[in-house]
């Protein structure tokens, strides 16, 4: 079975750790160091106790370079760039990088959303991980959005766990506060609109129709719901046909006849889609775990088509379901 | 001090108790009897155990109208016509009905919403008390409808706690599945747009948009939390003008100046507002406890309202805040 | 109606924003000002924006004390003395302190647990407030104790919400941690057991028993919730009669005759009891809002019986419940 | 690779979806059917709806014996002797069965639990899977007392997650009611006493010390703590060492240096045990998952054990973590 050397900077943070989480028990991985300034000489099970009894590793602040085949960047957002200057890793390396430096696709990054750009991750040496809601509100759209059904405002509202907001102690992640608490953060403006446009103008160069997203902190810790609606003239039938046509080859992300929650999806690596027509809108939910098909689990999932790997590998994880 | 002899029917429910704990500190409520068919002979305190101490009040099936001189009827949606008309209240019995059944304002009843009703529930003695995502609604858009600002689609995400289901067991409610989740359900269908249509109507004679509103199972007990917007181009500070001058003889309800969450409202009968310009929309934050100002707070502001008794008597309550 | 010219110093905290909740509606009390360095010259609704409409106060870091009739302490612990000794406040105030600092009862203070020591509080201008796990466990076992019924050791276990901890942020309080979490912290030695033990040895000069005491972090804001038990060979009906007598005159403490629950009292100022009579120990159940029984409630309980007011004077609460 | 025809029933309970979520991705199990009496005819997804994309199974009410290797019985407690008395299985049939009916080892069951009965585990035919706090609390204790340094009343609190009771609704279930709160229930009486004690007497025939355990409801779906303590006179590293030797060729039971919380092993098969000496008592506490090393995991397990496969085969589970 090949093995493929890796190394996790950055790897203390919750992006990082989960990725530790999957890459221990990945048949194909062969986990060379795990790289924290802040934790170095530390066990990594002092960050991630978890994950006592699945490794002995201990946290290291050297980048070796040398021999190392993929390499997954968990730094945080704007620090990437810097690194990689400093640090040259081999060209035949696979650089998966979880911030947002590249997702503008600049320095010959690709994208890294598998059900949009697959053929062309499975040839990448740099891709860019998609953010989580990001990558939910892709889901729930793109396949309207290149058969050009969208063509009026669509107006999105997203609930996201705190583990979004990563370890950093603040207000709004204080339990106290949080439990049993509702707020709208960034109405409209927030960060991911950007990649999300980037990829619907891809998918549509007539796409120019206005996204209002309202972004709510949900008093969870993991997942994120989105509920996206558009005017839509045609019949249901018709959009499910064009959605299961869309996602007939990606093993994580499916259309459920039924109607959905939240916790069907999470610490899994799946997207769950369910649509409705309902007064003149065509309404599409989607749900993921924005740590994993919204963070690490799609870095592994992008790791698998950069080396020819069953989409799946590693990732057929057992969903908490309670 | 004015003693109002006063009866709750339908007192073992999540209204009816929450009623009972308003009106055992109520400086001017005699509370003669709590009314269930399903708890006869039992302690009020078997039913709501919070309120040892407070009551030694045991639960009673028959329906004395003698001498009543105000009624909260907490009787699932359409029991009320039936109840009644099988018992006859004195003609200066002041009824609070709590479920939807006269919301239409038949039979001569007044929609208790006092921001909105509040000379006409002054004089009322049939008093239909809102719902409550229909009062979180409401109160978020009243002053704009009234002034005709609104000429387009409305779009509403609201979030409402469990407790708004009441307390009969169900699938959604069983809180194995709905902790940490999130799911919506009744989409753009919710049946309180009727009550909400009624009285934009009832503001507004020219107001015709459609409200598309889409209610989540929010993952707490308590609350509603209502996000709305429209498009707008008028500035900001005139909407700000528009909001404090309609709410200014309104002692529960407030325009926030900062950010609002809904823990601020949680436990009290207040409604927060919340407003921002932005992307070319007015964007309405509501919040409001579900159990109280959008049930058994609201029936008791509308039962000071009809005594001539200062609004807030007995509801300066304390919020929970964490 | 009496008016005591009231002040609050360490406004900003969560205990002194629990006090303001209470004297905003307090009818005896002049809140004279709110005072907090960290604050100073910002809007008390800036820290508490739950108050709302309640007041206009702004925090001040002045400390005026002529004609202040009573005041509130809520710094931190260890602050008090100090501060005493800078502020020289009236003999004839009342200074009730909710810090560690004073229940020793040095400095001429009284231990301000009314249940045990309501004589000498009305009587007293220095009070030394309790602490939350200190109040839930001394009412569950000063019964038993002061009748002499323990011999052996006592077994507590006790589980506290998240409000304890105050309002930094720590790993413990951020949400992700301790969301669906759960925990064990300074197991055997938690400081509270000091002033608990000087409570029991003055209720019985021979009582010296082990505590055994097992604090638990719950994964919820607000409320303590505390099991005790010790053998015992007596009958239950003989310890349901010694509690019921020890606290007839206690409008805030209850023995229920059914099983209890923590939401029964949260956002109350009651403590209710539940005992049980299982395999040769006699069990006591306890809970409190550790907020308000439990610091604050208790501090204007205090605050009303040394100003010869009803003990429940602004202290109606309405529960939660759910 | 080994392929086992294997069979679940009472397939569309929360054990039996658990069983079902594990087995899809077991790489030795050829699953046959899912057996469901109320849910014959319609799909595995529409009882689990996270195994979307697992799996097309559809619930059969049949029970096929006929080339089934391996059968786990997910029947409510009580109802597994009738069901074996009417279906009779091949001798070499490994029958595990998750309900108490055989847990005292009758009709040639042998008790489940790895980290003590491996070597019988691994020629078994007939396998009583343990109870959920019976296992949390024998592996907190069970090294301890087999080296006979129990020689007192142990105390134990254990708080479970609500997935413990199942899927049946009941007012102790209703989110409402169990949000934030806290409750005790089945003092010192709980059912899973008595597989404790057995186990115990078989490690050490001379064991006769008392178990005091108080069993909590906690707010949380997934998950069981306890802590257990007993007087002990030795030094911590004796202790530490006994567990050390006592586990060590166990791959899922693992003494932590640290303090442990219980989101570290919620959603895997891990058991983390914690130790310390305070007051003259060691304290154990420990922490599981109920519905994996609790119940569908260790059947699991078990189901490995029985079969000569590694111990781990399907249980490399990504921990919740958050």
């Amino acid at each position: 079975m090949k093995r493929i050397k890796t190394a996790v900077i950055g790897a203390a943070g919750y992006t990082g750790g989960e990725l530790l989480r999957l890459l221990v028990h990945h048949p194909n991985v062969d986990l060379m160091y795990a790289h924290s300034n802040s934790q170095k000489g530390k066990k990594v099970t002092n960050s991630h106790p978890d994950l006592l009894g699945d490794t002995e590793l201990v946290f290291t602040d050297e980048v070796s370079t040398e021999g190392i085949e993929a390499v997954f960047l968990g730094l945080p957002h704007g620090q990437t760039k810097g690194f990689l200057e400093n640090h040259s890793f081999g060209s035949d390396t696979v650089i998966i990088d979880l911030s947002t430096d590249f997702r503008d696709e600049s320095n010959g990054f690709t994208y890294g959303l598998p059900e949009i750009n697959k053929a062309k991750i499975k040839n990448a040496k740099k891709i860019a991980n998609p953010g989580c809601f990001a990558t939910g509100i892709q889901l729930a759209l793109a396949p309207a959005i290149a058969k050009g059904l969208v063509n009026d405002n669509v107006h999105v509202s997203g609930i996201t766990g705190s583990t979004g907001a990563g370890k950093s102690l603040s207000e709004t992640s204080h339990f106290s506060y949080r439990l049993s608490n509702m707020s709208v953060y960034k109405l409209f403006t927030h960060q991911h609109l950007k990649e999300i446009k980037q990829t619907f103008s891809q998918l549509n160069k007539d796409f120019n129709s206005d996204l209002l997203f309202v972004p709510y902190r949900g008093n969870f810790a993991r997942g994120i719901w989105i509920t996206a609606y558009f005017p839509f003239e045609g019949e249901l039938e018709e959009a499910l046909e064009i959605y299961s046509e869309f996602y007939k080859n990606d093993p994580f992300t499916h259309v459920s006849e039924n109607d959905i929650d939240l916790k069907q999806v999470v610490n899994t690596n799946k997207c769950f889609l369910h649509i409705q027509k309902e007064n003149g809108q065509l309404v599409i939910y989607s749900a993921i775990d924005n740590l994993l098909k919204g963070a690490s689990g799609q870095a592994v999932q992008n790791f698998n088509l950069a080396f020819g790997l069953d989409e799946k590998t590693g990732l057929n994880l057992k969903s908490i379901a309670f």
